[in-house]
């Protein structure tokens, strides 16, 4: 079979390797679509070597179907349409022991700490595996996975329908965010800086603010003064955090979705003045992966606006050149293309 | 009577005043003692010259007795013993009508805003007062705003029985947070600088650590590798506040208390990756007040340990300059010294 390795020096390599059998307890998938996240261009640019045994097979957004049973594997059959829920915990941890799991002091993240989705045939925990309907089209179960951090970090804000949320940042995870709380009944203004992607996001249907206006003028009008309910800070920007806590109403809600690899100035003032609520959001719980398979089935999700490419396993090199590049939004790899004549 | 005036230029002016007479729907209090607050040091260093009226009569940690009643005035009787809570709100703005009335976007806080308590009578709306029990002395009453400040702290973190707590700061307010996270059921680590504050500290029964050793590691210990359930980020220092999400455990709770003008670099990369909450708390409730009257009364408030000394009226100005110097916990001024003479 071919796969994905991620082999230092920003550079993606495609290789055959010999399938090996699932083992006990494991199911074995027929990789078809894994989509490239944020996390996947850190890795492939060096940022992440410490955590990552190069050469490294990456990739935890996924859809496949169950090619293989490993011994002892009940309730999943050859064929059977599936995406991974990429998180193994030890389970006895402070954190597992008081219920958070999916945020283990120990986390395995698989598909960066072990073996991912980017090759033809991938064995993995039976534990990790999440059923798709047949209904649900593989493409667009390859966006279940950042569907379910969008759905986590809504439910993590706990937004009430009716209420209004400010979305930070308009690329992938934005997008997400903004579809999953429109569909929890929220109302939504996005602020992007690109152009391409203003255009983009309000065909579908959101209102899009230039953060070169003035957003907060515009929030504070849109909210008769209140400030909005939830701000969702999903672009990664020092600006953008300093600004963020004067969208919220008083006690609103700030959550944390990117990643800051350095601390930010945070005006605690404000958070202080208004008693805001600042969370940090990681990952996602089950419950939020099942949401998420919901969401995308009922075609609440603009999938295919969010997919601007899908590229054979061994154009995945130009893919993430693409996307470091910010050309695009999300592109699909397919993982299957190629697979036959490995 | 004698009044204190902030006079601008650092300076806090005695001078005699022609009392009026209480206004309808108003109280006259004879005021007992008065502490010095933290903000009432920020006020004479001029820091809030912009909201303040000079001059102006400050201070608003009080108790006293009813002296005389304005027309329509119900429910008290002269000699009766009483403190106040001095937040006057509009009822009408977005805060208000979402029942954060404590945090009115229009909030006149008493003895900032408007004319304050260092004056022999004192004239308020009845709605602000809180009786008192006639077993608490006017001068533990006196410490019931600062202690409902932390009661407000405490709730709002939401602190359970058993839980740890590590406060960063030991003055006034650090100490009246531990004070009541101890009397709610938690277990209680001060961290504080100065070394005479940690020797006083430790004589009420906590653990306190200096900052210059490896906290870190004692709350890990601590906390059997889970990090503590709650933190009060209460020195205003930008090196705390960097530092204080590292005591947190996962899901764990920082509440900044102090204020910090200048934003200030916050550690986001932990507050994701353990999904942090980061709570504004902000003056305090009816409830709150009511709360610490209660543990005041009780005896769960060390306030004969954080009163310092109690000087006369007249000698305001040095009472400020001890607490600006650092040289104090909290100091009372004994408000009715001096007053039959002038």
């Amino acid at each position: 079979m071919l796969a994905a390795h991620y082999a230092g020096n920003r550079t993606m390599t495609v290789e055959a390797v010999e399938p090996s059998p699932p083992g006990p307890g494991q199911v074995q998938i027929a990789v078809a679509y894994n989509g490239i996240c944020g996390t996947d261009l850190h890795i492939l640019s060096g940022h992440m070597d410490a955590r990552v045994d190069v050469p490294a097979i990456i990739g935890h957004e996924m859809s496949g179907t169950v090619a293989a049973l490993g011994e002892g594997v009940t309730g999943h059959a050859v064929g059977d349409p599936v995406t991974v829920m990429p998180l193994a915990w030890d389970g006895t941890c402070p954190a597992c022991l008081a219920g958070n799991r999916h945020i283990c002091q120990n986390l395995d993240f698989v598909g960066i700490d072990s073996p991912g989705a980017l090759q033809g045939r991938w064995n993995v925990d039976a534990g990790l595996l999440v059923p798709l309907p047949d209904t649900l089209s593989l493409k667009h179960a390859a966006l279940v996975e950042p569907t379910a951090v969008a759905v986590h970090d809504v439910r993590r804000a706990e937004l009430a329908p009716g209420q209004k949320a400010v979305v930070i940042g308009g690329g992938p995870i934005g997008v997400l965010i903004a579809a999953v709380a429109r569909s929890f009944g929220g109302e939504v203004v996005v602020i992007e800086l690109d152009p391409g992607r203003r255009e983009r996001i309000a065909a579908l249907g959101f209102t899009v603010l230039d953060p070169q206006g003035d957003t907060v003028a515009h929030v504070e009008e849109w909210t008769g003064g209140a400030g909005a309910d939830v701000v969702f800070e999903v672009s990664g920007a020092a600006a953008a955090v300093l600004g963020a806590v004067d969208y919220a109403k008083v006690r609103g809600t700030l959550v944390v979705v990117a990643i800051h690899p350095e601390p930010r100035p945070v005006n605690l003032q404000r958070v202080f003045w208004r008693e805001l609520r600042l969370l940090g959001a990681r990952v996602y719980q089950r419950e939020d992966f099942e949401t998420a398979v919901e969401l995308l089935d009922a075609g609440d999700i603009p999938a295919d606006a969010l997919i601007t490419a899908t590229v054979p396993l061994g154009d995945v090199q130009s893919a993430f050149d693409a996307l470091t590049a910010g050309a695009a939004m999300k592109i699909l790899i397919d993982v299957q293309a190629g697979q036959e004549t490995a």
